[in-house]
């Protein structure tokens, strides 16, 4: 029998940040720890709101002391500007991971996608739908972004261990 | 007689972070403190890249105790993935300052480049022999990150205390 382990899986953003904490037994089943999400002021300057996620991400991280952080990798976007803002965001996910040494995975959204609903070209609403399922979560998680958070973290307890599994 | 006040100026780059701290006197007179380059080795995952080039910076803050953080605003990248790695490096930077309470200040190269040469479009040569003058150093500053980063201290240094200077 293998040891549970937890999982945190991450959306990163300026505005809001999901994120997805689950464990998965035995290797295959997966059940929901936590979830929700970072929403700094928006009428806080943006170096706080930076502050605000790592301080929240730093309080996720020692309070389940995951074994992996699973982030999405960003689409890139139209607007270069929101692109580096969302790269922003995504570097002190990854810092605040790194400063404590658990290893970090990415995923594109396809991905997570296709491991939850089994096509990369799944609605929100069908990830929403099958990440309840598989949560045995009584409602669709909310908001979309901590339900985003949830599929990333349920991609990497599916993928974890196989060999195309690198970490960062 | 005003209080003299460190700067720290950061040219952030996932290869290359370029680093100058300079000191102001008297509100008008620049001197150089130190300045260099944070080059992670690149063989490393990029997790741990962020990781030592937020451990630098964090070194290089406790060391001075700077009164201001300046930091390049990055130009729009044609291959968008290396705008996001940017903007992950930008906001370990940005995390650096905030996580001290320093305030950070942002500049546009060709902001920097105007208040140092007195030309939006100097070349780099042009920028890394005014900052010499400036500063008065022996040789021009090297490599040209660190030249950059020196330049960017020195934009915020002649901007900071007028009404158009606000922090991110």
């Amino acid at each position: 029998m293998k040891k549970p382990k937890l999982i945190l899986g991450i959306d990163p953003g300026t505005r809001i940040t999901g994120f997805g904490v689950i464990r998965v037994d035995e290797g295959r089943r997966f059940s929901v720890v936590d979830y929700g999400c970072i929403r700094p002021p928006a009428t806080k300057p943006l170096s706080e709101r930076y502050r605000i996620i790592y301080q929240a991400l730093e309080e996720l991280i020692e309070k389940y002391r995951p074994e992996a952080v699973a982030v999405e990798t960003q689409f890139i976007h139209k607007n270069p500007q929101s692109g580096i803002k969302l790269g922003m965001a995504r570097g002190v996910v990854v810092l605040a991971a790194s400063l404590r040494e658990i290893p970090i995975f990415e995923y594109a959204p396809t991905r997570a996608k296709r491991a939850v609903v089994g096509t990369g070209r799944a609605s929100k609403e069908q990830v929403r739908g099958m990440v309840q399922r598989l949560l045995s979560l009584s409602a669709p998680p909310e908001p979309e972004d901590a339900a985003d958070a949830l599929a990333i973290a349920i991609c990497h307890g599916q993928t974890s261990g196989s060999e195309k599994c690198m970490p960062m």
